[in-house]
């Protein structure tokens, strides 16, 4: 591998992995059935194990708090990560809450920061992101219909959101709401955080997501702002922001989705490869020994390594010149990386027959809710398109 | 279409078009949240409904009390159910009732046709259908480790099953044993009739699949069978028919299953049709005006149309020559249309975005659920070698 | 299968079979070669012979001497011939011919069926049909800029085609060219046959396709038209009626093309199946045992399976209904089976390895030439477009 | 992109492209019209200047006279070539002589680095490899029927051999032949040098690949081996070496070969969207405009940049690690970009249209010879199975 790992990094890297499989791929089974009584005091107890390794929130800046490593070294740790249901919870860089804390970072003052970062950063609470609305396609980042209205010291926010992934829970949502209706199209939205606290807001339900409404951090809410009003100190950075905090939340966003789903892959790819050399199919015959299931492993190998290439590729890209001179390698990854999962999880599965449909490993977690991979954030064909009309107007 | 329907047919269509759309789909919602206090009665009235519209065992021979449809017909009829989750359930057409009403016909000595067949029939008890397990293959039905045991006037049977479908609830299990050992692979196991009711039939757990343990006849049971005893009588044929009573199970059961699988393409067809002229991805532009959603609509309606052909040239054939000349076009069905409900199950999901996650509609319950339309009766590579290996010894 | 043969189409079938593999097949050899002056005395040797057998003219209607047979009978036959690449020109159905002799007998004058068509269904003589155009797409049939003006009482024709398929040895060509710019866009263009003797005339080049320029029928050629001048009569049908005569011309001719790529393709499928049961990968390991190899035959059989039965049931459909009430169905076939002939096509060559690059089979042939069966007749990308607009109407 | 290049590369490629699309591009013209009159002159021209630049043999260490790249390097330099159908052989890297003089290099005598080596560096000769056998598989390189015998001073050569590229007008070729029957499988042949000009040496046919049968370099012939009598000392390296020195052959060929194909992707990429921007599908709007052409478009660059990355990361290991430590990834590379090559090249002609079937544009070209590139050294199938079971043996 080209990208080369310092030796620091792979001092992590073994320390994260031994972690990883010796203590929290066992929680996996109460997550799957739903014991989230057995499960919350465990993932308590890691996180304060992750703090304690000196593991914890990996991708944040060391004055932050954080691991301060590069967006590549991150990449290694948050593929480890990804291939158990609850790395990336564990050691307090899932999302919304990642990203939250990256535009907190950003654009939060300091009365924000002291009120809503820190806590996120030290894990006591979690926050949650509510943009997409039911009405209007998510592909379409500049089409909203929630506004804030200032009204004295305050705005006042009215809509309907839902996907707000996490807010069940969250101490905080960050709201993109049009604040200018008479604005160019991308400056009429600006983000406001609201404490989940505030009369008005209001979760509707948990959405049944796959046959789930799920828990807390995993689980997605729609959420009416009814006349919901907050500080206008509460605005994070300045009015019509909305959309340019929006992308620059997606960019790294895109990139840790990508790098988790390639851990998925190789979980999935171990199993695999587990399961093929240990089912028989007939006595002494494995189904490792069967030509198709080698198919699958290798064409899995090749499409799993190209994923990590382009993904690394990517991320060094943004280390050196920034998300946006890579906003083509971004969306590149998002589709395809998205897509060889699908096609990894699917092989795993049908390898495992009806094993692999059973809720006794995750795969059948991931290959019904990562399904959403080629949706959120935007679609495939959203990428596909803006990356396309790139290239062409080059030539035209 | 050139498998043309008579005029009874039509009518038949029509009535069942008619109620389903308005009847049926509307039971979905209470399904799909898991609300079987409110579904349960709703089904027993629609139940009740189906019969007194004569449209009740559409698959089963009128003098046995079923609509005498012949294979062709029911292909129309099973592809109409299929569009909603609830179609067989209420037509008392459902895996695995359906298979083992087929076999009691055909098998069951006359005590057993009163006991277990009749009631069966009259849909005023459940059943299920008990074979595969968990420490060997379900692709190899001639590697198996439950035993029946003569003692006295009763088998005693011992044994670990999973995936037994719809065991909770049901009246009795139709058990696959192995009685003689020393006979020849496919002559070792019988099929013998078990009343859940007897001691040592043990519902280990409904087991957790794609996050759902389920309910009723849609769950999937492990179960432990302990010393359980049941008299000779209950055997079903003779001794060491188990596996040519399974295979005879199985061939129109494919059938089934793949007519039920094109149903459900249509309906998500019509889904994702529905959703793209209304959808908006800008004020004015439909989904339905992207090129890429119009390949997906077309090479799915190309899919489901060859699918649907090759579904009727199977059933004609096994209506003129028997399954087991139409084996060939049998495993190339199972393959073939699993297949394309996995790809248009997709593409629907796609289209609808964030909307084709949740459980508002039934996509996401088949996208997961039917994910085992590749594995069970069959996973798509044993049918696939099957028959390249007959094709290759007629060249050899 | 379900689209039963009469007891006399069985004969003829039987017939031609012997007759493809016993007298055309070899012929192969000497084409692959270009080595024209041994082929063509063959080729009329046979030709005499297919007449003399009563198989001439398979797609005419008897009362034109031909045999009269309904386009699913048609099916059947047209997949026979296709087995072999010289199967049609024998039995003089092959395209440009074929469709000249269907809008001559439509809309052809005495005078022009005497001069023009008796010769042709005759055999004596070639036509071609000059539609496409370099600088205009051929996708767009309302696009074009050659021209025919009235002089006096003769059409005055210049412009400029190509891919003008048999044009070399042609007797006369079918030429489509607007003869009124004011009209609406479908009715702009006409119909006039150009003897290619007419001063004018000019074939600038045999194309080089595929690395090929070919020889007489299977040969595209560059065609200047320098004021080239044919007298009123020459007009075939009625002034503007140019689009609908290129209509009713391409809907069979589609079909044709469909039954022609089956027959390749079940040619395909038979020299992969002898050559995987022959071929050893290591002493006494044939490549049939090779579980790879058996995928791509038993896929290869379920999609060859798939597009017959597509296929005959659209030619069921023109058969009752005619051409415009099968458009659907017809341009559904028509990327379908050009999609199910590539993929078989590949897998062939694929297992004969080195032996399926060379031109001691058909294989790389049909794998070179027919992939423009996703491009003429209109590429792949306009039926599936044309087909998806009219399905989501019916939801609009 | 994160495999840097250093200045001096920067500047070497920029030389290069300019010289491929000023000088060398114009050439493909007599090339694909068989004009090898007109061509031959011009190679000789641009061979002596690219001497005269100093680009001459990019793929030979220095001390040999070469340009001393890593093989990282050349893999940029290779994927520039590639974009011509006359990039490598007038840089004087093709193959089979790019091959011929790294085991020259790596094995010959010192006799044998005059006579063959030095002259082959030179561009005076052309060489070729002879080692495919018609009647035993390719993929098996342990099975052969070729036989030398000594004889005296002598070794006496038997055999038929096929697919030796460029025998046709080369001054010797390499050999493969077995030496020791008697001997492990893996050590009974040998590499021995034959000058062309051996009585016995016979040259049966230039075989018909793809419809054409080529010129020179771009040819493959079968040959027969007739009591070839060759000196004792045209052994390369020791008896029993042949299958160490294919194989040592073949690992950087193979991403030789890769580097060359993506070279061919990324033309047939800018091909694609030169058109796609220039040709309208109807007055004012382009096929670029189509999200069709777009998808193909932009999966095409994401498959091209996944695969540069992988043969770039699997030369990196070959740099640092050797061939036998980057088994895996040579073998994974073979597959994998020979699958994006048939992609891409699928999608451009298709975008053409018509004009992609022509010759006009070296598309159709790589299309029909690069069907290949799944099947020489090792196809597809072969890799696979050797990379899967690697896998599965670390699981056993």
């Amino acid at each position: 591998m080209s990208f080369t790992k310092s030796p620091e990094l792979e001092m992590i890297l073994r320390t994260m992995r031994e972690f990883v499989y010796t203590e929290i791929v066992p929680l996996e089974r109460p997550f799957l059935n739903h014991d989230y009584d057995t499960l919350m005091p465990l993932i308590a107890e890691k996180r304060q194990k992750a703090k304690d390794l000196g593991l914890w929130l990996p991708q944040i800046p060391a004055d932050e708090g954080g691991m301060g490593l590069s967006l590549v070294e991150h990449g290694y740790v948050s593929e480890l990560l990804g291939q158990t249901l609850l790395g990336h919870i564990i050691f307090n860089c899932q999302a919304p809450d990642a990203g939250n804390m990256e535009i907190l970072i950003e654009y939060g003052t300091l009365a924000q920061k002291q009120q809503f970062l820190q806590p996120l950063l030290a894990g006591e609470i979690r926050s949650c992101f509510s943009m997409t609305e039911p009405e209007n396609p998510g592909s379409n980042p500049t089409w909203m219909s929630t506004t804030a209205v200032l009204d004295g010291g305050d705005y006042v926010i009215n809509g309907h959101k839902w996907f707000t992934t996490a807010a069940d829970g969250a101490a905080f949502a960050i709201v993109m709401a049009v604040t200018d209706t008479a604005a160019s199209k991308h400056k009429q939205a600006s983000m406001i955080i609201v404490p989940t606290a505030t009369p008005g807001f209001q979760i509707v339900e948990k959405t049944s997501v796959m046959g789930e409404r799920g828990y807390g951090w995993a689980s997605h809410c729609e959420i009416h702002y009814d006349n919901c009003r907050v500080p206008r100190q509460n605005l994070l950075g300045s009015e019509g922001m909305g959309f340019v905090i929006a992308q620059q939340r997606l960019g790294p966003g895109r990139i840790h989705h990508c790098m988790r789903w390639i851990g998925i892959c190789e979980r999935a790819f171990d199993l695999m490869c587990r399961y093929a050399v240990l089912r028989e199919v007939a006595p002494g015959r494995t189904l490792g020994s069967q030509q198709t299931i080698q198919n699958w492993i290798v064409e899995s190998r090749a499409e799993i390594n190209s994923a990590r290439l382009m993904v690394l590729d990517a991320a060094h890209k943004i280390d050196g010149a920034g998300s946006y001179a890579a906003r083509d390698e971004i969306s590149i990854i998002k589709f395809y990386v998205a897509g060889v999962l699908q096609k990894v999880l699917d092989r795993a599965i049908q390898t495992h027959g009806a094993m692999g449909m059973t809720d006794e490993l995750p795969l059948a977690y991931w290959y019904r809710h990562e399904r959403a991979a080629r949706i959120y954030d935007g679609p495939d064909e959203v990428h596909k398109r803006s990356v396309a009309r790139r290239i062409l107007q080059r030539y035209a």
